[in-house]
């Protein structure tokens, strides 16, 4: 089948990368959609020093699993959660799936990934997409999912003032999302065209350049995939006022040992201003179904590509410079 | 009079240092018994690029007041909050004084310290020492005040396995006051001699280099004061744990635009594993002065070196190096 493979050092297509098949307890599915993350960008860069097939966000269709008792799965439309779990261990037993001791993580960590004909998955992992939401909107519950985790993880008192920073793929839908609390949102970007989108959502936007680093807003949520969102962040958010990452990065290399003029990140302000900051992570499906069957969020003007999966190495480049939301089809 | 003066290059002792003199709310403090602290060995390596007297933990005696209605202060043994506020900004509003905007902070931030023969601060700031806390442990209400910030901030459920980094003073103060929780409260430091102290307490205690990096504890609290603080209680806490942050230390600098080989600080953990992080700073005075009163915690024994002001010098060596708490006497 084909797939699109990082080996450790660059990313590939492959043509006749070898076939899966699915173990008992899991479900062999066909993509028929995928979506490009910042964090297949990152992966790329050496980020968790992951190697193999990429990519973890799709829908698609059952084609065969492991158990027979999992029949009734094999010909349902799916999209499906990208942690495999082992059931057994400390954080399982406490509830905490997603952080199981032993989890292999869909395209990230140990397990390949959806960017192919063809992989495997538990079928503990996956949902039935409901039939009034079709392939384009199903294929973005992973990183809606993503963005509901934060309200999962806020405790909103009175009406906050809310800063999500970064206007790419995953800073779009959190604005989205948390617009639906009883805040005052906006949305702070380096891209016109992509804060443009905000206009529509009645979500309000500045410019980065534009805007002050007044220690004014209740919340700050990072979602910039960049080394400077934190400090930016920390220049935003008000004594005890929380900060969400959501932004995980590659670490800076320095093959030289010569600084190439990035400055230590300073995390005294965190004590200063007695900030919190939480970390945030993958997030709840169903919600995100939900949503996206409510048509509460608008994903569909999130998406500027639509390549083909054997122009993969195309598409990671074009989800690098400047698009929001590209799709692959296999 | 005599003061301990760090002019932004240098720590001086100066014998003929401007007298100070109470502004209108304020009181001339003469103190008697000084606490060196780990904030002041940072300030002289440029961290919060302060200059001016150093110096914010005391215990002294009110000589003079600027306003005539504060005279009952005169004569009172005293202890004193260090951040001295506007009253009038969003955050003294909000009830949120020790961060105030328009703030100064003794020793700190545009305010002259206490390691001198007298010193001002607002009247406001004044707590009355008891009777039954002589000075040696009245000098210790400002960092037993900061360790018991950390219980204001924590939310205690079930029983959490706690870990204290660091077995400096604020380390030591921190186990023994985590200790009064319903929780198993251990302290990991590089000192045996300072963490046989804990002995003494009934607080568990272990070498850094005799325990594993295993992500299994519920809180951890940083008090290190190193850059790698961080980065060891990431590996310790559990996901969905909490750190708290009480380290602040200077920014490394490196003027000659070459790595000396220090890592940079990569968070993605915290987002990976889903890390909450509170910034801790100052604390409540009368829990504090409370809790000397009832011989709740035993600050005597960390006092391991008295000297005298004109000793300044060797004092914040002496702290640099080794000894837990040195007190300074005018």
């Amino acid at each position: 089948m084909q797939a699109l493979v990082f080996d450790g050092n660059g990313l590939k297509y492959e043509a006749n990368y070898a076939d899966p098949k699915p173990a008992a307890g899991e479900a062999l599915i066909r993509p028929t959609r995928l979506g490009v993350c910042s964090t297949d960008i990152e992966l790329c860069k050496g980020y968790m020093g992951y190697s193999g097939v990429l990519g973890h966000e799709f829908v698609g269709v059952v084609e065969a699993v492991g158990n027979k008792e999992d029949k009734h799965w094999v010909g349902k439309r799916v999209v499906g959660t990208i942690n495999c779990v082992c059931g057994q261990c400390d954080m399982c037993k406490a509830g905490l799936r997603e952080h199981c001791r032993d989890r292999t993580v869909l395209g990230i960590m140990n397990r390949d990934g959806c960017f192919s004909d063809q992989f495997c998955l538990p079928v503990m992992n996956l949902l039935e997409v409901p039939e009034n939401v079709d392939d384009d909107h199903a294929v973005f519950t992973e990183p809606l999912a993503a963005a509901y985790q934060i309200l999962q993880q806020l405790t909103i008192e009175g009406r906050p003032f809310v800063t999500v920073l970064g206007d790419g793929r995953l800073g779009l839908l959190c604005a989205q999302v948390l617009s639906q609390l009883n805040a005052t949102v906006r949305c702070i970007g380096k891209h016109p065209e992509k804060l443009s989108l905000c206009e529509k959502w009645g979500v309000k936007h500045r410019l980065l350049q534009d805007v002050g680093l007044r220690m004014d807003q209740d919340i700050v949520v990072d979602c910039t995939g960049s080394h400077e969102g934190m400090k930016v962040a920390m220049g935003m958010v008000r004594p005890r006022g929380t900060i969400v990452l959501k932004t995980t990065v590659a670490p800076r290399h320095d093959d030289l040992q010569v600084s190439n003029g990035f400055e230590e990140l300073d995390l005294s302000p965190v004590v200063i201003n007695e900030i919190k900051v939480i970390g945030s992570r993958c997030g709840p499906f169903p919600i995100a179904l939900d949503a996206l069957s409510a048509e509460k969020v608008d994903v569909v003007s999130l998406i500027s590509r639509r390549m083909k999966l054997s122009d993969g190495e195309a598409a990671i480049v074009a989800a690098k410079s400047g698009a929001i939301k590209v799709l692959l089809e296999p």
